[in-house]
């Protein structure tokens, strides 16, 4: 439970007067940790927890008021659980997103020699961005996966026979077990980042800013050749950009895929209302997850034809001619 | 002025209780008079007309109820004056379709002898039809241009030194003026076909049966590459079919066009309406001409997703998240 | 037959040594005539032609080299007989285009009075582009069609008992004619051009001059939803743009229409090509009608990804693949 | 090492007289090994390898003819580091898939009590796929993560004090680890598959089936909208469908993808060459990763228009009009 002085502009309603409980992929010492300190309210409760499906369980159950989890990051794309996870069960929204770079400390028991290190405990993902950095400087040293990023050190520091001899884990992390770093900033791709989304229950949707995302999860039909191409014109024949597209198995055997996709715009926009209505008669499953401001300020290139004095004007011709 | 025993379910408002009075093109004994003994009421007034324009402006300026006027055949195509005309000026909508099978009578003065033939008389649209028919028959014969069908066979009963022998004319205008007929039913394209429209006052829309036509006039961006995908694609994103598109040069030099488009359904009809919003926002001018019952009853494939239902459904599912 | 002294770039190959016969839809003094000087070689004989099939046919019998006729004008749109023509029988290609600005003299047998002009002859044609014109100026005038502009005057001097008091004709034939000119430029479209093309037999094509036009005619398959924008998209996808698409109807019944299209570049470009494959693919009929220099010189667009190089560097990636 | 006596019908030339060595994801008694035994000809050397991507390299340089790894699973989507691992580097190619059914055994050692239960060791990917399974019968029970799911009864049963009671491994992995088996079959989705790919040298392209894929990774063009879309129409213009594509983050930050795809045909059809000659002009980058035949042996339904023949036929009217 941690509490925290700075005020922010919290979107979505906060509970009045109520300290706010925030959900996180836990432990204290993630990546995720910090995507937190950068929304939460002056007064909020933090609750760790152990995976992506606990932290927006606990959002479904009313035992959190928000969920912060990872959704995507730069090297190894979408994240799985929370993509899944979102897009099952009762409904939450999408109502923040956070950028968090990403950089690991490459962290040893204090006085551990080079020739001594063999493995190297992290999480898988943070094994992956960076595999070549501990390949150029550690050859032959081998990846053993934990549960989080902040797992390695407190089982390093903690557990008898640990099978590695090194982490790779937050900066805040490595002070924390008073680990010997190493080497800093470790990451294959500088500028390597993570997004992660604050979650809440149906219903919450912050204003519109002129510079907002909108996230869906789309069904396609199941083997109709040009499925994606016509679903993509329901986007274009509105102006509508996406920023982000990612398939994912819907489930029902190879070859059978859901989308998740990030529009540009907001849902109280006449665009993104009637490229959705489009998505909702042409595709055997929509799901509607968050409109929120951008985390990036980025207005969208509205097209020609496209505004909302547009659509109404276009509708009140139509109304005109029905008499 | 002519009267008519037989009722017929003439499409739009009826002027109770009065006579209806109908501008056609004339002379009487063109098809187009065939025309509108099709859908004419009981009683009606029929008002010759001497060309397209000056039928639609009677309905204009209110002197008549409506015009009948013939819009596309099947061998010359569109019939650009009255594109053209409708597309200009005050509203007029269409209220109704007519199909008159095309087929000539070959007319001469009773007594002509086939070697005294140099040249025959007919509109230029009735040449196109005929054209290869004469080369085969009378080779060497030139065509002089009249200002309808009917009109040739009245200039050769009446004018000395008239610069043909024979005519091509309806088979009741060769009937009316005593012609002897040397051959009948000519068309080089047998099942010949031309399509007549009724027009009314705008604000005049017959109810949607299900076999519905709904036409626009459409202007693209100029020398906009692509405009006409971008167009045709604001139709198929609402599954919606063409029945007929023209080109039409829309008076701006060589290189822009307008487009006279029948779309298959009804204005009542929501995906028509999705359709027409999106032409509305992204072309600079689009005129509605018109939603009327098809002459052939065909019932358009309405696609999954594109019933009135289906657009209710994903409104009210929009309506739903927006709260 | 006329002789000329100006030489000129004639395209397509010139009978050596002899002089070169063009048919044209006469009679001298029409617009037809002056589109054939722009063009023709020095040693020319000029052939008036009574029709634009007769004028195409004497090029396909070898009684021609050439034929000049109008394809286009920015009132009326595409000149069906000349669209239909090339279309039909043996393969003729367009070589050359020209561009004749259209404005008419107003004539009048010396010492007529503006009130005994009661009707206008000319060419229906003519007559769609003057007639806004003559109703400001002359109104309750009617027309009477002749079988073209220069047909006019010849009958208004030379026929007893003419129907029409007045012409409208090229200055050259009123002045031919010595007809008194009551007023200069007829034109409701001030700028209105009548585009004429200039025809050869198959297997002439100029050679690529960076700012090309090809003329296809393609007929699409019978009632297939969303064909044309099937077709529309073989160009897109080798960023091909065109200059112009006209519908006309294919012969067989209303409902069923080929379309005449100018394409932006010439078949020698590799992405003609690919279009024109794409399109003989899919489409159950593609004429090809010629290749030939544009008279605005204006040169495409070509967008990245299009160019020669481009498709030659692609089949190169994959002959490698192939090995 | 290991010797097989079933002969098998191997993609690829076979190094004459000389075992095959076969590379792939181990260790011994993972799903991956059931994948190479399906495709392994008679006399082959298995290599176990701790990675994709060290699998993959043994490949590249010449320590083994083949590599054997997974690619896409039923349940978790794409094989990240495959994907990745295969789009990188020297190249490789596909040469025959795999498909392997995946239900888990839970396997304790002997003895064990259900209440002691309190950890399940397993990779990943196999958590993923019976974490609902394991919530419903083992509620409370937490996930630790091991490189393999082989390795987990490794572990099991050669570390002492290990953080886990129980695993989810392969049948065969339980039984040669002697553990005992509390539930068969376990899987989330009954159904599920993995699918394997072999990969061998680049040039290696085995003949077409009529019953093929070819595997590309395309990247798009940065920050343009509709590049997707446009990416698309390649493959509809030339009829080809997708079995499969999923986005990939290209590494230069978020927002920019690329996208691995599946496509219906061989490379040594036309059609599919057409589409790839598309790709390469206006992408930045297409990778080819082979062709090869589909496991399913589902032939694609090719459309009118997209034989060889129909492009032979085609380039052969481009070729007599150029004459």
């Amino acid at each position: 439970m941690v509490d925290r002085a700075v005020p922010t502009n919290l979107p979505g309603p906060a509970p009045a007067g109520e300290r706010m409980k925030i959900a996180f992929l836990g432990p204290f010492g993630t990546f995720c940790e910090q995507a937190v300190w950068q929304v939460a309210p002056t007064r909020s409760d933090l609750l760790p927890m152990p995976s992506v499906g606990q932290a927006l369980a606990a959002v479904r159950r009313g035992e959190a008021d928000r969920a912060v989890v990872p959704i995507e990051n730069s090297v190894e794309g979408g994240v799985n659980a929370t993509i899944d996870e979102l897009s099952h069960g009762s409904s939450l929204v999408i109502v923040a997103e956070m950028l968090v770079p990403v950089a690991f400390a490459f962290g040893v028991l204090p006085g551990t020699k080079q020739e001594d290190i063999h493995a190297v405990g992290t999480h898988p993902h943070a094994w992956a961005q960076c595999r070549h950095w501990v390949e150029a400087h550690y050859p032959n040293v081998i990846h053993v996966p934990t549960a989080s990023t902040a797992a390695a050190p407190e089982i390093l520091t903690s557990v008898e026979d640990v099978p590695f001899q090194a982490v790779l884990c937050s900066k805040p992390s490595a002070k924390l077990f008073e680990l010997e770093v190493l080497a800093d900033d470790v990451a294959d791709n500088p500028g390597a980042v993570t997004r992660f989304v604050m979650v809440s229950r149906e219903g919450d949707i912050p204003p519109a800013t002129g510079a907002d995302k909108t996230t869906v999860q789309v069904r396609l039909p199941d083997n109709e050749a040009g499925a994606l191409l016509t679903m993509l014109e329901q986007f274009s024949a509105r102006g509508v950009n996406l920023s982000r597209i990612e398939s994912r198995p819907s489930g029902n055997g190879l070859g059978s895929y859901s989308f998740s996709i990030d529009i540009e715009g907001h849902v109280r926009e006449e665009r993104i209302q009637a490229a959705l209505v489009g998505l909702h008669r042409t595709c055997p499953e929509v799901k509607f997850l968050g409109s929120y401001p951008r985390v990036d300020g980025v207005r969208p290139n509205i097209r020609p034809g496209t505004t909302d004095e547009d659509f109404a004007s276009a509708r009140a011709w139509i109304e005109k001619i029905l008499g």
